[in-house]
């Protein structure tokens, strides 16, 4: 991997910051199990000023936004959210987000006016699962039927082996977080308004999608174009 | 929001896909509760030369790296990194990943060779927290301790309001997520390596870290730089 920051960069501002965060040597504190109250707090520099690549400018503009005009988004544009949500970006099949042990257990629905599709991320495809507009079931939230996609993130618990109650709760969430993130921003680069939510229920979504017992919704996603102000 | 793709660009591009996903109109399917095996599967365009934005060409190098080279992570690197992690992007003080009903209930600590960290979003600082080396505390994986930075993100359960089990298990794992996926674009971005992981002995590195009661350990993620090939 090509490193964005050359190492005389590194040591420029690490120089001008005071410190660095070392595996090997220990530049802060007076020893290793001294008492926290001997540390310093850490002024951090600003980060737009030290490092102005455009991620962090991406992030600027990462926000939910909650009302969604009547533009309907493009295939093309739709291609490439799903591909930023949980495309396949390496020739061993892994993914733009991770997954707990590699399971890669959550499958991104998407309902449209048009009915409800899966997304495919091998093939590239949308697969038909109901030609049914299901919008207004992935959210109690008023706007959820304005917007013209809904992502319902779906974990496939035959997927992940044989882990603690614990685990089987935080994997499934926190890999449709890593997914929705990845959606807030691509939806940022192209200017596109997105909110997730947990707010839905559940048992009717799935019931009316057809879930299999195994198959458990964590999320929901809206995206469509910001409504415009008149 | 300016819009990055030109009214004219989303209708050349829909009218080669074929398709519009929209809120008002059926360009799909024959009707509102047909059967699914009456639509036709989509395939989708390729995402790259549809949306050539740079945001897609950041995610080709998203991936999870575990093997970690001496170099530090310089503060300006750092603060870089925590900024885009779950900095405030608004002057509302809104962050750059969201969480639920905005609770902003993750804190991330950062586990260093010479101790242990709070992140400040507000003040832009790191709180010293311990003067101790926790790093290996912070996963059971070898790497773990290699990496010159652990971030270990803790959900503080008191700013979450009265919800479900159901919710007080699905908030802080998927807000842990979006946090950590920025980490991840972050590093992809600046020629970072890192690796989440949920392996931790968790009861145990809370005693450690001293947390109280009400928060909880999610997830945590190694930082530093890729080992350079010998």
């Amino acid at each position: 991997m090509k490193r964005k920051v050359s190492r005389r960069e590194f040591m420029k501002t690490a120089a001008t910051a005071g410190i660095m965060f070392s595996a090997g040597t220990m530049l802060l504190g007076q020893g290793n199990v001294a008492l926290a109250k001997d540390m310093q707090p850490i002024r951090l520099p600003q980060p737009q000023s030290a490092d102005g690549n455009a991620f962090l400018k991406l992030l600027e503009k990462r926000q939910s936004i909650r009302e969604y005009g009547p533009e309907p988004v493009p295939a093309a544009v739709l291609a490439g959210l799903l591909w930023a949500a949980f495309g396949i970006n390496r020739p061993d099949g892994k993914r733009t987000a991770p997954s707990a042990r590699n399971y890669q257990e959550i499958d991104i629905y998407v309902a449209a006016a048009d009915g409800l599709y899966l997304y495919n991320a091998k093939e590239s495809m949308l697969k038909p699962m109901l030609a049914q507009d299901i919008r207004e079931l992935t959210g109690r939230q008023p706007y959820v039927k304005q917007a013209p996609i809904s992502l319902v993130y779906v974990a496939d618990m035959s997927k992940v082996g044989s882990v603690s109650d614990e685990d089987k709760n935080l994997y499934p969430a926190a890999d449709s977080g890593f997914i929705s993130q990845n959606v807030y921003l691509y939806c940022a680069a192209v200017g596109l308004a997105t909110c997730v939510r947990a707010n839905i229920d559940k048992p009717s979504l799935a019931k009316t999608m057809g879930l299999r017992p195994e198959q458990k919704i964590t999320l929901a996603q809206a995206v469509g174009y910001p409504k415009k102000a008149t």
